[in-house]
């Protein structure tokens, strides 16, 4: 048995409420001039407090060394192994614009890319063109029809787009276009197996009539493909944890995360603020609340040091709003750490908070890296927040005689 | 998919550099008097150096009270699970000396050991005889056919030799003769199988055979024989990890250890100083060293604190030199705890230091037991080192969209 389906057997449904609050990219590194990471040297007196009255630790979204993709660290909060369900760069970009996949369909990840006269990628994002921009490139390129294969394409936002192939025998073992690097020609689709073969021959040929058609539309003169995936068949987070979840995220691949697992993802604005009205407005209908700052996240891997700590500190800012709900049980963390010094998602383990009535306080009295480390709560991995956070809420029953 | 399956997904080849120094035994146990253990009784300024500017904890070579025996203790911190890839100790030595066993050979660690008149072990090592008369002795022994299958029998070191049964049908389900006890009969080898019925009465003949040449060799009249198993196939360091790895150890065990998993062994004295001489001298040839300290181990098992101080001192003393060569990771660590006053190998958790320009550094100072106890990597099973220290050279790709 496997700790989701043991977590079903012992699950019940409760009016108690959780709030998990996903700071994304919350770890960081210390800057050497201070020897103090983003969040140690942003002002949290909520967060503190938060902290010392709660338990801390830290937390492996993956596992130990390992650099985990937004996906994964998601899936992990919610209690998913994301190893067992490692979900394609496609699918997830598809569900974050409420594109219905159909069972068969097989999702892309797109980007409009620049290449130069001898074919090389000099711009992977083709100058971050805006979602408006976007939108009318795809335009151009949907419903082209290869060997009876439809080719379905939509804007995500900015430079990204999905291409969805749909038709009979459509398989998703085939290798990206994507090189992921500039300097060198966007890579020819190969088929990972026989049966995939027709697969990668259609997408090839999508990619090169993209060619033809965007030409003249230099710096959007080429596409790149990665993540190739059906959509996977999770269980919702209903059916596991007996919640009513909801989910406040302004950015698509997390509402589209979100819906993977079953969540009702609600409208809401695009600042923290909003999102934080977002969760007051709905907090009656939902017993589960899944909130997710991204800034933090893009701040990190922009290398912008003072912009991490300034979004950690507006988070904190408007947290009173969030303890006024008086939730059951509060979870604070982050999907993965995004060092601004290392400019990138990181496999250093997360700081993790949990208040409840029935947490067992630790003396951690701050909440940042270097205290989470002698926190109640150790390390452990965040596939074990989920059944901590319904533990404190006390929706688990015992397990065994 | 297990650890090393996804590790395998996720590395990469580059020009960066882990050195993983193993101090055999290194966890110990506090004296009565000084409430210090032998890694805080010593002085180790360089250590203690690494470990402030690096990040530190403690590690489970198998499991929380499960004493590791020194192949899983090193296969563990290769990253390979020691319950799915446990070895038996007859194919340890024979790999330790280069001896070429065939899939179908079964090998046996051999001690030429003293009986008394009734028969009962007094000495399981024969007084420690040298190198030289024990390989005589297995002059004497080698070549025997009994039944059709050959008994190869060589030297490794000091009292100890390998019997290689090979032949048609021979099985490793075959219990010790060797009671790892004084005081009482070696003991009859049985089969744990029907199908190695057949062996286990070729192994009983050979034992007997041999007690019959050796009765005139008083102290060394007899033989132990004990972990009969077959090479096992385990994928190489350089498949799963991407790395060039090379060991530099004297003891042969080590040596073959680390043969297994598909380290080019090199040629080395047997004293500290020469084996860091030849890290620095093979430093630009390897991407991955494994440095293997045998001295803490024995002067543990020998009861002697002062000693395993001592030779602790010693690595301190000459680590400048590892530390000059500027690697990307260096990892201090050992492959299981063998405190002086408890004589053996032990469960107790290894103290942990990783030291790179990636890692986060937290408030431990000095390396020791104690200290380890608050470090930033928390306690951890010592499979997780290598991908930690992968992820410290830059050599994993983050895993998932």
């Amino acid at each position: 048995m496997n700790n989701l389906e043991l977590i079903k057997t012992l699950s019940r449904s409760t009016p108690s409420r959780i709030i998990l609050l996903v700071i994304d990219g919350l770890g960081g590194l210390p800057r050497p001039d201070t020897g103090m990471t983003e969040l140690e040297t942003a002002r949290t007196p909520n967060l503190d407090k938060l902290a010392a009255r709660g338990v801390s630790g830290l937390s492996d979204p993956v596992g130990p060394g390992i650099t985990p993709g937004s996906a994964p660290g998601h899936l992990s909060l919610f209690g998913y192994d994301p190893v067992d369900y490692n979900i394609g760069r496609g699918v997830v970009e598809a569900v974050g614009i409420d594109f219905e996949l159909q069972p068969q369909d097989v999702a892309a990840r797109g980007n409009f890319c620049t290449i130069d006269e001898a074919g090389l990628v000099t711009d992977r994002r083709a100058g971050r063109i805006s979602t408006e921009k976007c939108t009318e490139l795809c335009q151009l390129l949907d419903g082209l029809v290869i060997e009876g294969v439809r080719v379905i394409v939509r804007p995500v936002k900015d430079y990204r787009f999905i291409a969805v192939f749909r038709g009979e025998d459509i398989r998703t073992e085939i290798t990206d276009s994507d090189p992921q690097q500039i300097g060198v020609a966007p890579l020819e689709i190969t088929a990972l197996s026989s049966a995939a073969e027709k697969t990668a021959d259609i997408a090839n040929q999508f990619v090169a009539q993209a060619k033809t058609i965007l030409s003249q539309h230099h710096p959007t003169n080429m596409v790149l493909l990665r993540g190739f995936s059906r959509h996977p068949q999770l269980p919702d987070m209903s059916e596991i944890y007996k919640l009513k979840p909801a989910a406040i995220a302004c950015y698509p691949m997390y509402r589209g995360l979100a819906r993977l697992v079953g969540m009702n993802v609600l409208e809401t604005g695009i600042t923290i603020e909003e999102e934080f009205r977002t969760l007051t407005e709905s907090y009656n209908d939902y017993d589960f609340f899944f909130l997710h700052v991204k800034g933090t996240d893009a701040a990190g891997e922009d290398g912008d040091f003072d912009l991490k700590v300034n979004i950690i500190e507006q988070v904190d800012n408007v947290l009173p709003e969030l303890i006024n709900l008086q939730p059951d049980v509060i979870i604070v963390t982050g999907d993965h750490s995004t060092p601004a010094l290392f400019q990138g998602h990181s496999w250093h383990p997360v700081p993790l908070l949990l208040s409840s009535r029935w947490c067992r306080p630790d003396r951690v009295n701050t909440f940042s890296e270097s205290a989470c480390i002698s926190g109640g709560l150790g390390r452990l991995p965040a596939t074990q927040i989920m059944p901590l956070a319904m533990a404190n809420a006390l929706k688990l029953a015992k397990f065994g005689a």
